[in-house]
């Protein structure tokens, strides 16, 4: 049977029920009586300690005020956990898993969505939160058909069939999915050379392509919102990229619009919020992308809770879903000193390595990581990232092959930033709430109970879905 | 001025008050009105987020339940915070200088121990409590004169005067000290060549030396207890010596014990408790030392915690004093078997380090892993340790310089566990609490805040010591 095949005989399928089918919709405003009416799930992907303490800082000592995470904590206005991140065959989970076990209910095996160990097929959270009458949605800063949007959306028995999730996003007809991944929409770029953003237009989705585009959309349709072929950019390169700050919305900026939309449903709404790139920078150990990208998705949160605050019947959850390489500010007589680059700095890694071409001399890329970074390499630093730059048999220079754990190594004299490694870890993440509900959080849970909490912090009967 | 005479002309001579002169003590039973009668003040140092992680993981898997400090966040015993950690002069602290923003209520360079960066000379904590009549200890893994015990004991411009502080203790004559540094005690290894041991036998204290003389003291006299030269044996060490065994107490020994004296006092107690070779373990990449060390600790927050569940008016704190080298238990396919390997060693990576000689072959050193840490090293990565073992031109090998970075290296194929350097970071770290006071802890907290905490819970009239 094929994925797409999997995924129309889902449970509700089985249990005879359509996809919007039967179930009661909920009234409308619960207000006051302790049940949520909304839920805006945010998740900064692969957020390690470290991130969350070397962000605050970099807010705190450059911007003059602390970050809205560690503020909130501060002033004692969310109820705090720590969680359990395994999957169903490791202690160390990946994103699918982890956003399966929020999404799906069950833990499942590293890279499968909403796929159980036994084949399970648990109905994805914001598809039940859709029968129940509420308005659904993803913002992302990577693609929207990437492990954690689609751990809330989908059944697949792998992360990889993002082709496929793009089809599958057409028939789910969410109301307001933003981020990128152009390639898997696009005619050139998918293998069956179908023309996915034709048939989005065709079925009656708002399809945007760029921040203009986004901010003209009214919600009278779904919204379908690619802004990038793959990921967007980098936070720190969007900001100081002035054609990519006008045509490339920030993660805050998607998330605004997307509440925008949001409020307006009668019977509330469930989205969840991914600042996907803050794994994607913890795996390259890119500081200046990792910090700059918690940043954005630290003024998401704020955004949110803006939002809840005056709304009154919004659960905020705030969290991630698995360390990745335990980045830390490390003890030097120079700590201070060094971070205080990170307040300068102009560019990812990625986007300076990506400058880089063979035929540079030595003074060419020492000056731009200090134009760029502040950060003055010495020559045998600089001669070792050049021979990282050699030309292939076909007489190009691979790009892909990027030295960043190299770059990384050598940074952290200059930065005091170290890294334990590039890939994800098993360590206990942050959890945090906000709003009805919320007070029914425990000190430590497992990742797959927050999906019942979500359910029933609505009031729905979980059961129903079980 | 020597340290010394600093000490000796400290705040409360200043003031005209003697060390335990003229404050009112409190009332002997505080039960249920709010107010905290004892203080068990837990720290676990040097202990990053991943080392709560993967203690908890063998706890649950190597003995079928979780660790102690987890399961209190689990079944909601505790109130939880995030603790901010930096120093006076760095985001990144010492144990020094953490410790004194507890001891002292203010941020102090690192190094010092409760002289603030303007000559400040607050009253340590312990000092403050014995002023109103409150029993007061410190236990510790390592020696009791080292920083996290100093810093709630004395004032001194440097960590490193051992020796004097092993005579400011003398005059303090606190309740219970237990921990090593028998070299800062002994008239063979002091430069001065004093006899402390015999000083503090001729002025009343019990002076012990091993387990079974602890366990004989009856607590009508200060308690002086010193169990290793320096830093006591790892856990994992010294579980697996039969002789080290009998002869040294564990940290959960000494902490039970302590509590065994402490608790008849009539007017309450406040005692330390250090996992002070966790700090260690970290600084050394030293994973089975580490995560051994820490459930030593976790079985003392145990004994900590069912004291004071039994006895209603002890507020206990659990925390860490800044976090360590980061470590992971990170992704791979194997990620699960490797770290199985720490159910089943049998030696701290020190241990095994110590046991080889320069002369030893390949297959004896191959060995040496297998039988105590099941860890099948490849014959290319044994002679890379072997090559560090260098005879000197004394034709002697110096022990004191083990490849420990190499070999945690080498290990992480094996453990899947990993390391971001070899020092503290900023990480913002742990901080729970049970019992009278608790309520009061706000979401986030800075490390100094502790001290006015701590003498606020038990009724202190904290501007008395302003």
């Amino acid at each position: 049977m094929k994925r797409r095949d999997f995924f129309k005989n889902g449970i509700l399928t089985t249990l005879g029920l359509g996809a919007f089918g039967s179930y009661p919709t909920l009234a409308a405003n619960h207000r006051n009586n302790g049940i949520a009416k909304n839920i805006i799930f945010l998740v900064s992907d692969g957020m390690s300690s470290g991130t969350l303490n070397m962000a605050d800082i970099l807010m705190r000592h450059k911007y003059g005020k602390p970050s809205t995470w560690i503020n909130l904590y501060e002033t004692n206005q969310v109820k705090r956990a720590l969680m359990e991140t395994a999957s169903a065959n490791s202690f160390v989970t990946d994103s699918a898993a982890a956003g399966s076990a929020w999404g799906g209910g069950i833990r499942v095996r590293n890279g499968a969505l909403n796929i159980g160990p036994n084949g399970e097929r648990p109905v994805p959270i914001l598809q039940k939160f859709k029968s129940m009458g509420k308005a659904v949605g993803c913002v992302t800063s990577v693609q929207i058909t990437h492990a954690t949007p689609a751990s809330f959306c989908v059944n697949n028995g792998s992360r990889n069939a993002m082709p496929e999730i793009a089809e599958d996003y057409l028939r789910l007809r969410f109301d307001v999915m933003l981020g990128g991944g152009a390639n898997y929409f696009s005619p050139e770029r998918r293998e069956d050379k179908r023309d996915l953003f034709e048939a989005y237009r065709q079925t009656g989705f708002d399809l945007v392509r760029n921040t203009k585009e986004l901010q003209q959309t009214k919600g009278d349709k779904p919204i379908m919102g690619i802004f990038a072929d793959e990921g967007l950019p980098y936070a720190i390169d969007r900001i100081n990229d002035p054609g990519l700050k006008e045509t490339v919305p920030s993660l805050a900026e998607m998330t605004t619009k997307a509440l925008d939309i949001l409020k307006n449903k009668p019977n509330g709404f469930v989205m969840q919020v991914e600042g996907g790139k803050v794994d994607w920078a913890a795996h390259g150990n890119d500081a200046p992308a990792l910090l700059y990208d918690q940043l954005d998705f630290d003024e998401s949160v704020k955004v949110a809770m803006d939002f809840a605050i005056n709304n009154g019947d919004t659960l905020v959850i705030m969290t991630t879903d698995h360390g990745n390489s335990n980045p830390g500010l490390f003890y030097s007589n120079q700590a201070n000193k060094n971070f205080e680059r990170l307040y300068e700095t102009k560019a990812s890694n990625e986007w300076v390595l990506n400058q880089i071409e063979p035929s540079f001399t030595s003074g060419r890329v020492r000056d731009l990581f200090m134009e760029y970074q502040k950060i003055p390499l010495k020559n045998e630093e600089v001669e070792a990232i050049l021979a990282s730059y050699k030309v292939g048999d076909d007489g190009l220079y691979n790009p892909s092959n990027l030295p960043f754990h190299q770059l990384a190594g050598l940074q952290s004299s200059y930065t005091s930033i170290q890294w334990a490694g590039t890939n994800h870890s098993a360590d206990h993440v942050e959890l945090a709430m906000y709003g009805p509900g919320s007070e029914k959080l425990k000190g430590f849970v497992r990742n797959y109970e927050l999906h019942n909490f979500m359910l029933e912090a609505v009031g729905a009967e979980r059961n129903l879905f079980l």
